[in-house]
């Protein structure tokens, strides 16, 4: 079957390699298609950061590049391993991507993705959604009901987005600023709004901020080169501030205005991914008793994100902006991010095109 | 009668002035013991920084530099305003030092320290604990029953130390990491301790660390010259971390440690005041789920940290290094602890000596 392989940092091939193996406890499914995330392209471009190196196998998947890459796929399943019973042949799913050993507990409310040595199907091992097809646990597979197999693409970082607004603790009726519209705040966005709060999002680039508008995600869309974006949120919240916020830009400046806009006792989420250690504003953290939360993965959050998916309050397909062949995967995809990333949010693939 | 008053930084004179007056809904008090805080030696080498400059009157207090000085103080009542009627004369009590409007709701429950415009009861006007005499508003009133009176003195810093431990959720059983072993950093190590918590203590200096063991508030102390901080305290936790840190040093390699020896999910809790913004090790939070969070203050933890003091489970004795005269506060207090800061935790000055 075809694959996209990555072997090292700009050296990414679709090449033909064996099918994988039925065993007991897994199940066997056709990729349909396959987000590429931010993470990827990161991996792409200054890895190998989470895949591990040629010759440092993964202490739990065993596996080292070349890896199949992928973590964002939906797909049908094709054939069930032995004991496995409460799925069926046909059957249209998603599959939470992790590589987690094997005691772990992965029950809801365990907090599993905190676990040793955690990494995900797609970068660590185990396959992963740029392949025609693949072979999980069946412990991370979930059936999606009646929602599109392209818009299920989305559910893994819509998940993330999950995590994190849950991670805030917000409520109903309370007022977030997003931080950052790319992906992740979109679909951050995307989950607060569905869940009734009021959404502010901070965001520069044109592109994104027709975005935020278009996709309905955001109530309002407020530009820092036009206003101080914390002044304008207090305005807009009888000059309190905004109960939640969230941090989706990696930006010094950006966690500096979360913690101005967001009100004395609030919580801000950081969902985006550093490569640095950044200055953080800590007296305004301690005189406002702001908690400032980490968030990665998800646990437990499928079938909630799942069910906000299929009940329509999220449109997914809005932030599909192209959609590929396996073929077209570096020019079309990798290459086409790096020359106008601000212009997409997701761009699925097609394994078998 | 006789006050210490901030002028100026490097500038507090102890003169007459004249006795406060007694108001409907107030609480005269005669000021028996007053502790000098960190935050006063701060306000002393660098400020004004709490107290409003010389013609900037505090938007509540209405009141600026000269203002008399001294937040950490107890006493006995000598008289009762119009309407007080739940306290007696020769009643002793502590005071809530704090500075706020008149409109907040200050019941239990509510974070009213968070109001706009908080200030402090011996920075921002209103008197203060360095002068003989004091009255107070009804609300911020106290009583302490036993505890003597010297030891009383101790509860404002001892509340704010409660208050932290309530902020990080920790429960009886936890392990806990304390980064620095100055004032505050024991009093959370005492609260801690009272409270069930396994304590462990990193700190550099001799004196301190000796000042931990022999006050019985750290399990074990940890030299961050001689042990790797986080990995001692992994070997020590079946290689998990502590479930709750507290940051008491203001130093960035402290917080970065903290985020090590903090568990996965756990919660980290600064308690120190910033003079900058520090660089944090956000990927760490990421990674780990980390929960940093802020805390000020107090609110409603008065009650609750009269009856540890109470129980005898904190024994406040111990942390009073030195007990003077209001004519020693500069030579006696502040430059005594300029000069040998390690080897103090708490001096107490007596107003009418
Ligand atoms: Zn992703
Ligand atoms: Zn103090």
């Amino acid at each position: 079957m075809r694959a996209a392989r990555f072997y090292d940092r700009k050296d990414i091939r679709i090449e033909d390699i064996p099918e994988p193996q039925l065993l007991p406890g897994t199940v066997a499914i056709d990729v349909a298609w396959c987000g590429i995330c931010g993470t990827d392209l990161h991996e792409y471009l200054e890895g190998p950061i989470f895949v591990p190196p040629t010759g440092h196998p993964h202490p739990i998947s065993g596996e080292s590049a070349p890896v199949t890459m992928g973590h964002e796929f939906s797909g049908t399943i094709t054939a069930l391993g032995e004991g496995v019973d409460d799925l069926s042949i046909g059957q249209n799913v998603v599959v939470e991507p992790y590589i987690i050993a094997d005691d772990v507990d992965t029950s809801p409310g365990q907090s599993y993705q905190l676990s040793k040595d955690m990494n995900f199907i797609g970068l660590g091992g185990r396959g992963g959604g740029l392949a025609e097809k693949i072979v999980v646990q069946r412990r991370w597979v979930h059936p999606i009901g009646d929602i599109p197999l392209d818009q299920a693409a989305l559910i893994e970082p819509l998940s993330v987005a999950h995590h994190a607004v849950t991670r805030s603790g917000a409520q109903a009726g309370q007022v977030a600023i997003v931080g950052g519209a790319g992906p992740i705040g979109l679909l951050t966005a995307a989950v607060l709004k569905a869940q009734g709060m009021r959404v502010y999002v901070s965001e520069l680039s044109e592109a994104r901020k027709a975005m935020a508008l278009s996709t309905g995600v955001a109530d309002e869309v407020l530009d820092p080169r036009e206003v101080d974006v914390a002044e304008a949120v207090r305005e807009r919240t009888d000059g309190t501030g905004a109960d939640v916020g969230f941090e989706c830009s990696s930006a010094p400046v950006v966690l500096d205005m979360l913690l101005d806009a967001t009100r004395p006792g609030g919580v801000i989420v950081n969902v985006s991914i550093w490569g640095h250690k950044p200055e953080v504003d800590m007296p305004k953290l301690v005189l406002k008793e702001i908690d400032l939360r980490g968030t990665i993965g998800y646990s437990g959050d499928h079938p909630a994100t799942i069910a906000l998916a299929e009940s329509g309050r999220i449109d997914l397909s809005s932030f599909i902006t192209a959609r590929i062949g396996l073929d077209e995967l570096i020019p079309g995809g990798f290459d086409e991010l790096i020359d106008n990333n601000e212009q997409h949010v997701k761009i699925i693939v097609d394994p078998r095109a």
